[in-house]
């Protein structure tokens, strides 16, 4: 009975499919649409709870805080991560990213949802912890096809992989979360290269030069 | 008469030294250090008044809110922007601006501070115009160290000077404010390694290849 609560307590860690996960479902999709529509600061954890047709104290049970949501997000997310292309090519690959990560910041649903989390990670530490377990989750997922690319030939040996896929994100981010400004298919387009000329230089393969 | 009040409503517009000139810098001194020391979160006009020693009444009516004061904050730091380094290369040149990046950024005080007007930003449309406005401003200001490179050869003709000092930044912010990994030394001889790869090879020069 002691490891059932504790598995209740940590959600992500019981069978798909059970209450519990069905439950985490709820609440994470609410919240999902909560950030979606009114941003970090509006949320609330009574009216996830009426959202997700879950009793209010279960919720605060589980997630404790509106930070404590969006970090158990984030985790989902994580978890949720799809597999990086796999064109052939470096620059193809690289390509797919930058393209993936301009169409999820610029979406009309899943900007905000980023914008939220941004905000979320600077105001608390749970958060920042969740954030930086997303985004290495998301650099190692697509530090797989540099690693192809480097047994290919197409990268220096050494190539820190997680530099170039970083390096690849980091303008279009830059753009999204620091500086504000508009983001478009050009960006992306000169991040891949801008990282593709970095990796050929040996920039990423420390001690290559 | 009109013109008066309409200078008083618009902070930065009046000469320095006089009083609402004082006014500004002790409530943008007292928003700073609410900023560093407890966050975006935890800022409460009533306070900052109490800090700067100004009357609420004058804080409410001429910031109006808290994000109010954030925005005018990134406005005062925008005209304080300090001169590019000039030390006679690119490089040079641009490993003092991701130095000067990585240290306000892990600075204790800064750190803090810059953390805020990024949440802040992702919260509210006029921090983002402020923030937007900023870096803008600082982005100009070492553009011009890249355009005195460009003049003795240092970068292909028709290099986007602009490109090239967000090159050097995003890396370094995409740690700080993205992912949340640690910012070091390291990172900025990267960044800067990459930067002038990317310069050299032409990618931040439209139509030259």
């Amino acid at each position: 009975m002691k490891q059932e609560s504790h598995l209740e307590a940590t959600p992500g860690t019981v069978r798909p499919g059970g209450r519990t996960a069905k439950v985490r479902a709820a609440v994470l999709e609410a919240t999902r649409e909560a950030l979606a529509t009114e941003g970090f600061h509006a949320l609330n954890m009574d009216r996830i709870a009426a959202a997700a047709e879950v009793g209010r104290t279960t919720v605060y049970r589980r997630w404790a805080s509106p930070t404590g949501l969006i970090a158990d997000l984030l985790r989902d997310m994580a978890d949720r991560s799809v597999p990086a292309s796999d064109t052939g090519t470096l620059e193809g690959d690289l390509r797919e990213n930058a393209t993936l990560v301009v169409t999820t910041l610029t979406d009309p649903r899943m900007g905000p949802v980023f914008r939220a989390v941004i905000a979320a990670a600077a105001c608390d530490d749970e958060c920042a912890d969740a954030l930086r377990g997303f985004y290495g989750t998301r650099l190692r997922t697509w530090a797989t096809a540099v690693d192809r690319a480097a047994a290919r030939g197409e990268a220096p040996p050494g190539t820190d992989p997680v530099e170039v896929v970083r390096a690849v994100s980091a303008p279009l981010y830059y753009r999204f979360a620091v500086s504000h400004e508009p983001l478009t298919t050009a960006d992306a387009e000169r991040a891949v290269a801008a990282a593709l000329a970095a990796t050929r230089a040996g920039v990423f393969a420390p001690g290559s030069d």
